[in-house]
């Protein structure tokens, strides 16, 4: 898995979360995870959760977002794991650069306090699964409550590039968890 | 997914993690996830982890155990994802029931400072997932340098009925946040 | 999985089948399937069986439909055994309701006698696997020789229901029986 | 997929269940089903379906036994599915051969009244599914109250070849509808 | 799986690597493959390959195209090692006809000397697997150095049919082998 | 994907081809592939492919073993597809090391002239896929007519060095390959 920080900001509008973005983007072939920091303005037409359709708006004016594309399957299932474990992946790199402060999962969202401090989507392409990461780095722009980076001391780009680093350390480390796993038969046998 | 705490000590050898161990011993069918307390003390042929072969043993006088089997996959790779998500969970509830605690979660283990909390396996079975997860409830037999419950003041039943309730919970909302999923197309299409 | 009868009358033109169409309409998010009394008639754009179109036409005055919708797989296989499972099920229903009436199952349709009471198909979104089965409830519109449900003395509504609640049960019952299967393994071993 | 009446009595004890049994037996490789006349008395640790354990015992003195294994999928979710078509399927070719007979299907059982008629398993071996399904011949040996196929006055072989020939002929129709289906989207899009 | 060489000269521009197509041109329903022979010139929104996108085009006046649909999975994973296989098949068909040309395969694509023989794609729809393999049959119009079948001396309809029959004919043996292969344990055990 | 080459010679009979011996014999974790040096003699109870039961038996004095596992799948079909592959490959690299030599691949075995020059086996654990490829060094032992890479003059660690670079290149090359291709739609949508 490759990972890359943009340095170029970007204004992202769910239209970024799509099949060989990364691609087209970068260069990069494979699987592959960037970040990059910019807005955030999501059309109802690029909403991948209906969730939010109808409701107060994906909107910020800065934050850190990490897209991550992945060709070996197209499971949404697993899809939705990995988000999950991606929020809590995101609160340990947070705890990690400043251990004084809580941070809660609630799902796909990471809190401080009430300030709603990400944003998360997984989803699938006919060839591949995409998930969409973001944390508010400085405030303004949201129609809800938020917490930022800046408001608890979190650099934001060095947060993008360790939470990168994070996740392709953690997959690789799956994979060879996975390597020397030995099945297990039936009681009485 | 069915929960049920089991109040019998029941002595983990590693027998328990096949297929269709919680069905007959208490009588649920289906997806489902118990937790007990007892010793723990793996002997080589149940040893799923081919890593632990030959290393100091997985051994501990009192611990809370965790047994979940899910049959409506096989996927071992998704089994590894689960397992990961499922010590960010556990560390997560002693979070909340010790809020000063610092736990930190290394691929799936859980440490509090260099004391190991947890022990962990992921595996398969020919008809479904498998997953063992246990932390220290009291000191004693260990082979290596742990942290307990009782050093952190969690009352271990609490925990492992929290911990039951955490991950049924999340099966749950992953299911329903799946469903309210659209899938995105191709740059340009 | 959840089921609902829709007291209003929809006119059933194929867009209907589509990823999330229950959620949009109902509210019920995850595996549903919903019921409702309505005519059909069916675009070309919107023919998801190929066979169809060219054909005499998918139409009829007065129908029930029934619409599922399940997240938990994308496979046409299983979908497609799954469509011929349901017509086996509306024809045991209306056994049960109508036990002198004589209902043969042809692949995934229903006849009594020369005349057809039943259309049927499964296909696929992107996250979902989706079916549509419809029985005529009275006379009319239809391009080809039909049965209907008042020919045969069956209440509508009570038949739309029963099916929801024959399905859902039968998925609930396969749910468990998988989880009480041992694999077997290779003779000479 | 290939289908045989083998004309030789074969006492079914479970074991025949396994992976390249039909292979072994017969020399068709592939999918296939075979079908033979015997008594049934199935071993405890042949017993695939764990309800049965401890049970009354699966035995009858005189059987239409049918076995069944595809190499084309493990699934075991697959597998169930297939077996209630299975059933549905047997009491077709019944209804057909006997149009005055009540059979019901409750699961994957066949009734007449109040005696069962039919028993059955789908289960998984590591390279394929499995399937046995068989009905009472004549009346003896059974440890519940039965119904039997010369109780309804349908020959034996008759039966077991329409049902070979049932199955494969609705595969081939199934493999066809599901190269005919469009899939479908979103709304709104 | 059925095959079919087509008389018709086709003009070949990407639209027809389509789910259903095979059905819609010839109405072969089924996991399927035809051959016919025609121009090439694959416009950018029909290219499957993004490595094409941008490049000197795809483009060729006398082709032999060969289209295969397969119904039976959506999966790219395998799609990719067909292809794979393809060319290498396609390679050993020319060197059957011609046993004293050198045909180098290079990834999924063939070489004669420095000359380009053959293009190649392999893709997914929502409801099959989709590849696209065509050799250069008499010179001319192509935007890189060429090979051609005539340069060779290999006559164009029987490479054509003999791939056809070939792709076929392993396809069938591979099916015959996976039935025959016994699963293997663990280390041990 | 990994690779070694083993100094050791080892005698091959069947056990090796098992879940993790990679793993035990090498320390080599996740997707891997070893080649060595040794003599064969496949036991009967240690056969995947029954094909070869009650035969000639499988043996030879001096051979270059590949063995290979892979953990990302168990489908055994994607195995067999590329275990054809595999034998297409070891052709391509002899043809590279000794142009003038005709090796022709039939299935899964190849031959020069009417020598078998190969065996080989792909089957699946309950965790991984696994294949077995051989080919004959020097002659004696074998209970058919063979071919040897002695014979026509090829370095027998020289080609497995290559046979093991070959096939993790092209599983790296099919990797990307993979990740830019885009999905295609359905005719008339």
């Amino acid at each position: 898995m490759k990972t890359c920080w943009l340095d170029e900001r970007i204004a992202y509008d769910g239209s970024q979360l799509r099949a060989h973005w990364i691609l087209a983007k970068t260069g990069l072939a494979g699987d592959a995870a960037v970040a990059f920091r910019g807005p955030c303005g999501v059309t109802d037409t690029e909403m991948a959760d209906l969730e939010d359709l109808g409701g107060p708006g994906i909107a910020a004016d800065d934050m850190v977002h990490l897209i991550w594309e992945c060709f070996s399957t197209t499971d949404l299932w697993l899809a939705v794991h990995r988000q999950r474990l991606l929020s809590a992946q995101a609160a340990e790199v947070i705890r990690h650069l400043q251990s004084d402060v809580v941070v809660v999962r609630d799902g796909d969202d990471l809190y401080v306090g009430k300030g709603k401090l990400s944003i998360s989507i997984a989803t699938v392409s006919p060839v591949s699964t995409l998930w969409h990461f973001a944390v508010n780095a400085s405030p303004g722009g949201a129609p809800v409550a938020t917490a930022t980076l800046e408001q608890i001391g979190v650099e934001p780009r060095e947060f993008g590039e360790r939470l990168l680093r994070r996740i392709a350390d953690e997959q690789d480390s799956m994979t060879i968890a996975r390597a020397k796993v030995r099945a297990k038969g039936e009681w009485g046998a």
